[in-house]
């Protein structure tokens, strides 16, 4: 395995290499809008915290647009969505297009309701996403690959994912990042895989969801590089999870959870370096 | 004590050991639709994780129906109710009675306001209930005894709760779990008694809610014997949260609402085999 | 600094050591009504709660008069408010008033929006506020006072927010709490400085929320000398965080909130009477 990742491409070690992504997220503590959904709005807000950012939410249409002008990024997330979120997300990420700010989209459960895909359709039609954020089930019904949740082989399923990822990443020009056992993560033409993390991450609710926090995080204190940028979000996110997993006091999901945080508040761009798996394929 | 129960019945014991529900709902990993109060989302969903099933949540009435047809199981949580949870309640109950999935009721609350009395009569008037699982309080409220909260000494409480749960288990033709001190659980004709469970776990705020996403969790992989299914989900629950509350890293609530959530993930049939305290009454 | 403090003001000291709120709030388990947002809903009850209080949430107007009733203090925080919150917020608000129990507003992000300093302005015209408890860039917001939010520094901050936290307690005739590195506390008269407390309390979200709820379930017990209870109040907050953050069992900001949570239930008030760093200014 060791020797796998060490065949890592010399040409973007030295670009990451490079990026010191938290040290900035910390010296600026960016404000991060998050229209997120009703079961992980706290541990969305500690984990933006935790890495050095600002959290502010609030997902009424009335208060949208200002709040997006006080933003350095907002992150959109339909898990709970209802029609006065819907419009709040509207307006927030006409408002953010507008300022130039970046967008994160976390399609959460896209797939499970007509609703959500309604309300998803006219997002990605109204509003230029920088990265969009998802699952394996939801980066394919996004980009509308035959994409079976159950019964798809691993090797199978990860070739037909990084075909997803690629073409949602052409079909809306942004960037695309999927969380799974090896997060993809891609602007539909260089594309990276990411081998850190741990299964427990998947055990606690919302964790997909704190992702698309640390990708707002990392990208609002991005001026270019973004793909490299979401790539160190990403590996910043797993390392983190490997590490709270790994750790002595953790001996279920409750205790991951806190220490899951502890390990993002603990982070260094260091550590990231040299902890990082990661290929470009 | 443990003399008392050693006289535990022979007969609900052998069919108790049958039972193997955590193991099927780890193998099956059931999609539980929970439409719940905002207090407690984060950790009904984290609890319905732990003990090995899926939650997924939405209190939408677009969303109602859609989501019910994916799922194994419906909880309706009455918690910070408001009109359109109570619609998406509605539309979910009658999907899920159609489907014939079970559906567990949680009246949080029935007796504070008059707007969620009146949510509670359509509720049993228009969906069949399952199982209603709640505390004294919102048993008695419901089956229509006088039950005063304050001032009740614990001996005639007792008796009256016991007399309350199947009062409501008959006149609904449902189950019926009473979470408190001592836990009553009552088909209207049988009823146990489970001494398992610790005063810490009334001190964070949703156990009970916690409490039916694990009842939820249990009766979707059980085709019959639901009494026996009904009453393991709630000696899970008080076995975990006792090993919990014993165990040396707990210093307070905090703490103890982490190491919960560790021990229902960590909680096996075995251990409620071996740790049990219950009896038919 | 120990000889700073040894020159606590000796006439508050003996007024503050007859006061026991923590040991009343245990004793009479007051039932807190929250009308709060949804990021730290959780955080608010679970603090409420280890405290030794009840807590009671909604946000639909249809309940807030009726559970005001229940209630023997109201809390208003206004994160995340939307047009139901803010209608049950003065529905509630009024009902408190004519029922003559304590109304804590907490004005969360007031200066964000004009929608919220709308609701705020209504609120306060409206409704007989015992105390008002915010940070410093909210209390300088609702007093009026010219204040930047970055770039000032300490001393002059300072200086101007005492002013500031004066002035609102004087023009709405309540009694003021301003929570910040140093958190200030006054009647309009009357002022002390509480140097309790810990950075980390900053860096996870929700802290002044749960503070709030504190007041809350401290004025509830209280028939008199409502500054020292809110002086009480903030005490116990900060001294809880300080050992909290203290304890060795914390690592990061994940660890710290449940340790947090851990020192509030194990707070006494022999505890507050020990720890406090208190100063009449």
């Amino acid at each position: 395995m060791e020797g796998f990742f060490a065949c890592y491409y010399e040409g973007v070690k030295e670009m990451e290499d490079e990026l010191n992504s938290l040290e900035k997220i910390k010296q600026e503590s960016p404000l991060i809008y998050h229209i997120t959904n009703n079961v992980v709005k706290n541990d969305v807000a500690n984990v933006t915290l935790a890495i050095g950012a600002s959290p502010i939410m609030s997902d009424h249409p009335k208060e949208a647009e200002e709040i997006t002008q006080l933003a350095s990024a907002l992150v959109l997330n339909t898990g709970t969505i209802h029609p006065n979120s819907a419009e709040a997300m509207l307006l927030a990420g006409k408002t953010a297009n507008k300022k130039g700010i970046p967008v994160v989209l976390d399609p959460v459960g896209v797939g499970a309701t007509s609703y959500r895909k309604e309300i998803m359709i006219r997002i990605l039609e109204e509003i230029e996403i920088t990265a969009i954020k998802g699952n394996a089930g939801e980066i394919a019904t996004l980009a509308g690959t035959a994409w079976k949740t159950k019964g798809v082989d691993a090797g199978e399923g990860e070739a037909d994912l990084v075909e997803s990822a690629k073409q949602l990443a052409n079909k809306h020009n942004c960037l695309v990042g999927l969380s799974g056992e090896v997060d993809i993560v891609t602007d539909g033409k260089t594309t990276y895989q990411v081998k850190n993390g741990h299964p427990m991450m998947a055990q606690i609710t919302g964790s997909g969801c704190m992702l698309s926090g640390v990708v707002g995080s990392f990208l609002s204190v991005s001026k270019d590089e973004t793909l490299e940028v979401l790539l160190q979000a990403f590996i910043s996110f797993a390392v983190a999870g490997e590490k709270a997993a790994n750790h002595s006091s953790v001996r279920g999901t409750g205790s991951f959870r806190s220490t899951f945080i502890d390990e993002l508040y603990l982070l260094t761009d260091e550590d990231i370096k040299k902890n990082r798996k990661v290929e470009e394929i």
